[in-house]
């Protein structure tokens, strides 16, 4: 393993990391906000020192970066994020316990969204901002972020590709141009873009600057955290609407937006996950709404609820403007189900995906076929291209690992003793990084509760789904951390 | 397709099915109940019409019997032997509504368990006799019994292969013997033996004979179908406990008790699936014995109740004689995982098998070595053999097929508005089999309050469960209709 280059990409992450972090203080400053103040000038000292060590310790790397570094480096660089960025909160006070913070700040990174706290308009300014940047810094990925403004060395394009290949959601990678760096940077420039016109339309809302840039950046991320205590619901008609439309927007694949701009309409026109994932919106929307009729005064109230929450779970960004756990058990059905699915690959949604989904009944169909006539060889095509044996496999061996480890975070988290329901949306909720689940972490109600091993082990599954599994499946296996 | 080749076969299962109704039409006639006995001798004259107008169109069959007929054939047979087991409770009006009639029977014939009746002791013996008999005769598969017993024909070990491949549960057939006529043989003389074997430790144990036999039916199959009100909780300790060991023995893969007959007593030692199996037994016991300390008043009658549960609910029998849904919800959680895995491959139990859990595992961890290290070829073993691809595909494509059908039946079922918990386990309860659920449907509680389309819903999921999916998938796939 070749711990030393990737101790230098850590010590460069780390870096990036503290550079965003600078217009959080400068809010803080601007604000007055003495005990922020403290708690971001203390955990910039300490992330400067770690990054300093790191690099001195791992200054000559020597070469040789295979797919295990990168998913290694990978899952490592998510978790000393995670460790650091969760320091501010921590020693400004904001939220004492070192755990709490932890969990609120992997959640804000992994753009779950889950919150361990029950006011959040107590927060300070500056901390706002922060808690809503990571889930901006997530969304797209800090790796990707970091190869996007990285020196341009072509012959380290397999480098990164195993890094991007690890950090990026969907069953496989596409290369939008020949070279990644390129590809990164066009999904950067894409993202920037989305996110600008979300906070224009906010401001046209006559939303507040300071709302309408964090609301963006939860939007963009999918992530969910909002800065006030009601999410969204306090908000006009027109701004929740604003919120439903870019919601769906950044649950697109982002290589849509590329084709878009390239003027390839055609091949987005019949993009197969793109109509799965329209499919499925318009449907659990309407379904939703005819359920929840006569709850709200009028067909337009009724649509934009259903409209607003059915966005914010199927692209796992988890904003509220009903307490949908409080409506007919037809209709959370279909939520828990959205719960699942996700939104597409290549976009910052978390979940299944799309994609997945549709992968998945293809291959099941071929087996159906397959069973019935075993002579004729059977292959499985997406938007026309045959899918190879190995993406069908990495896509079930996805589902299995799903499975597993809904399964065995549901049992631990039990042992708190919250319903069963409440369990398993929990993890539902964390794992597919949407943030509210149902019941006691319903969304008017908060993840505070539970304990600390619980915690832990929800932070560990809103790892997992952010990263797609694997990179912190592998963390745990016995075969990584031996010789070669 | 080969139509008349699985009509001649249907009539024949019909055959078998009315000679088995007879031992009840008798304990009617004995009991002088008069609207039983009526409902009986209807039910058989319809049967007997149904049978010689299939023999009598399908007569000259001509050969060929493939895959898709053995598939088709299978989930047909099935329907039909349902359609006419329920007729004895639909004409004696003991469950007047036709479709609650036919749950029940499906429900009986697929040893599911789940039960739309708020009180057994009101049916009257012959109905309660047939009611755990079509436990006993799913449980190995009526199918199985008409190979056992057909004329000895050499050649036609294909056909046989096929139909008994349909029916038996696992992810793959395993021919004890080099004929699958004798296999079939072998299989159904364990059966019996150990049948009456259970049968004779509850006599001992002072239990009346009508109430051991039924009982034992219900065993065997790993149906659940008591025949009191409060299941198996007002008999004595010792009989319960003879219950836990006995549903624990036939939710082990029979040809493990072949092994032992023929003294491959190291074979059956190092068996993976029986190790994974007492594993989770054992675990669970302690678990939940654990998490209940204090609700008993004894170590004993704790242990007793924690083990009577988990050998209930892991072999998908679903006797009960503690309410588990008033437990804490660590065990709640461990009950609903045990719910999904199931007994082994090859026995009379359901769910997603623990061969078939094993395998994933394996498969994952396969992938997970792939990943690192791709250049080497990694091949999944079991017992020391190497799993085939196909199988391993197949798995995983049952794992998807699961998967789908788990969350449409849900949605499906969520119409009705009872709580998503009631809803989520009760297509657990159907799906694998098992019985009792939670909450509206949990052990002291039962289906009756759902609506028609939900129990339809059901009815096909438990058959979907029994016969493993494929079965019951391919009859709504186009191309099984299509020509050749």
């Amino acid at each position: 393993m070749n711990y030393r280059m990737m101790g230098k990409f850590i010590s460069r992450i780390l870096l990036v990391e503290l550079v965003f972090m600078l217009p959080a203080l400068l809010i803080s400053v601007y604000h007055q906000e003495e005990k922020t103040i403290f708690g971001f000038l203390t955990s910039m000292v300490i992330m400067m020192a770690v990054a300093l060590f790191l690099y001195l310790l791992c200054r000559k790397a020597r070469k040789g970066f295979y797919a295990r570094e990168g998913l290694v480096c990978v899952g490592a660089s998510w978790i000393v994020m995670s460790l650091l960025g969760c320091l501010p909160f921590y020693f400004s006070g904001e939220i004492p316990s070192f755990i709490d913070a932890l969990f609120e700040t992997v959640s804000g990174f992994t753009t779950t969204g889950a919150s361990i706290l029950p006011e959040v308009e107590k927060l300070s300014m500056g901390s706002l901002y922060w808690r809503s940047f990571t889930h901006w810094l997530g969304g797209m990925g800090v790796l990707v972020f970091v190869l996007a403004i990285g020196r341009g060395r072509d012959k380290s394009d397999g480098y990164t590709m195993h890094l991007l290949r690890a950090e990026s959601p969907g069953p496989k990678v596409e290369k939008l141009v020949p070279r990644m760096k390129d590809s990164a940077k066009i999904l950067y420039f894409i993202y920037v873009f989305l996110t600008v016109l979300n906070v224009f339309f906010l401001l046209i809302g006559k939303m507040p600057l300071f709302d309408a840039v964090c609301t963006a950046f939860g939007t963009a991320g999918t992530g969910g955290f909002g800065i006030k205590n009601d999410s969204i619901a306090g908000y006009s008609p027109y701004l929740q609407n604003v919120c439903t439309v870019f919601m769906l927007l950044f649950g697109v694949n982002f290589s849509c937006y590329f084709m878009l701009a390239i003027r390839q309409v055609k091949s987005v026109w019949k993009d197969e996950e793109l109509r799965f994932y329209i499919g499925t919106v318009v449907g659990s929307i309407l379904l939703i709404a005819w359920n929840v009729r006569g709850i709200y005064g009028t067909v337009e109230e009724t649509l934009r609820h259903a409209a607003f929450q059915v966005a914010s779970i199927v692209t796992t960004t988890g904003f509220a403007t009903a307490d949908f756990d409080m409506w007919p058990s037809f209709s959370k059905a279909i939520i828990v189900c959205l719960m699942i699915v996700g939104a597409c690959a290549g976009s910052t949604g978390g979940g299944f995906k799309c994609g997945r989904a549709l992968l998945l009944i293809k291959s099941l169909r071929r087996n159906v076929r397959q069973i019935l006539h075993p002579q004729k060889v059977q292959v499985v095509r997406v938007n026309g291209q045959m899918v190879t044996e190995q993406v069908l496999d990495n896509t079930n061996a996805y589902l299995a690992a799903y499975a597993f480890i809904t399964i065995f975070s549901f049992i631990v988290i039990s042992i708190d003793g919250f319903s069963t329901m409440t369990n398993f949306s929990a993890v539902l909720a964390c794992f597919n990084n949407i943030g509210p689940g149902l019941e006691s972490v319903g969304p008017t109600c908060n993840f505070g509760g539970y304990s600390a091993l619980s915690k832990v082990m929800l932070i560990i599954d809103m790892l997992a789904g952010r990263l797609e599994i694997f990179p912190i499946l592998i963390l745990f296996s016995k075969s990584t951390w031996s010789g070669r």
